[in-house]
């Protein structure tokens, strides 16, 4: 007999279900897939790169450049919240990324000529988070907030 | 007898010093010049490299990577700006410039969550004007349409 999956096995793949950012995310990711070497992945394992321990970010060397990866999981990441902004508001938002060589910088998302999302970058090459619920969390207080001040200031987020 | 300068020759150093915008571009080329290698050159000589014409701009290839001078140049002109909404305004302007591989990007100045200055770069390597006039009166005109954001929506300048 094979062993009964428990609760927390299942859990990824549920939680994903069940948050409308986390799907974002894997969105984006498979939208980037241009030889679709991702098509067979289950959508919990196109998250797993976004968890990173406490223990994992102490490996990561702040010295070096920023991967190329990790830049790109960021970008996806702020895309997400824009598109489920988007999917809200109904206004365009478009997302900057600038980051230097030391993995400083800022992470935009704007409509028209209002920033929904404004957050300061540091140590971007440790980008990740303790665990999905924690990521999902995050984003979606991004979005609710994006959300609150596209509506507030209708007229800005239009220009 | 050596030859009165002609009105031609004078007018760069009487512009620069006639233009607020211009001025402030200066002073940030200065303000990063860590080793005084222009601190004896002209206010007009450190200008010169921003003034591109369309046959030279036609030499500039643009499947190269940007260059990193003509990416400072590019943040030095959008920080004049930043600078000068400042002076106006007194709040606190960021400047935030996202550039691809091909030269494509935004040239972002905010200040809490309101973009003062929102432009597309395009061909960003051939990033130059054809006179210090025409600069300094691009320049003008975004720190004027920056101003006037601010001014009309305060609060969201204020976030």
């Amino acid at each position: 007999m094979s062993p009964t999956p428990t609760a927390t096995e299942l859990a990824p793949a549920l939680l994903v279900d069940s948050s409308p950012f986390l799907k974002a995310i894997v969105q984006q990711i498979r939208a980037n897939d241009a030889y679709g070497t991702y098509r067979n992945w289950a959508d919990e394992l196109l998250l797993k790169p976004y968890i990173v321990s406490k223990a994992d970010k102490k490996d990561i060397p702040l010295e070096d450049e920023i991967d190329p990866l990790t830049k790109s999981r960021i970008l996806a990441f702020y895309r997400a919240i824009a598109y489920c902004i988007e999917q809200e508001t109904g206004s365009l938002a478009q997302v900057v990324i600038d980051l230097n060589h030391e993995g400083f910088g800022w992470a935009l998302v704007f409509a028209g000529r209002l920033l929904l999302v404004s957050k300061t970058l540091r140590d971007a090459q440790r980008f990740g988070f303790p665990s999905l619920e924690k990521m999902s969390a995050e984003g979606e207080k991004l979005v609710q907030k994006g959300i609150e001040l596209a509506k507030k200031y209708p007229e800005v987020g239009e220009l």
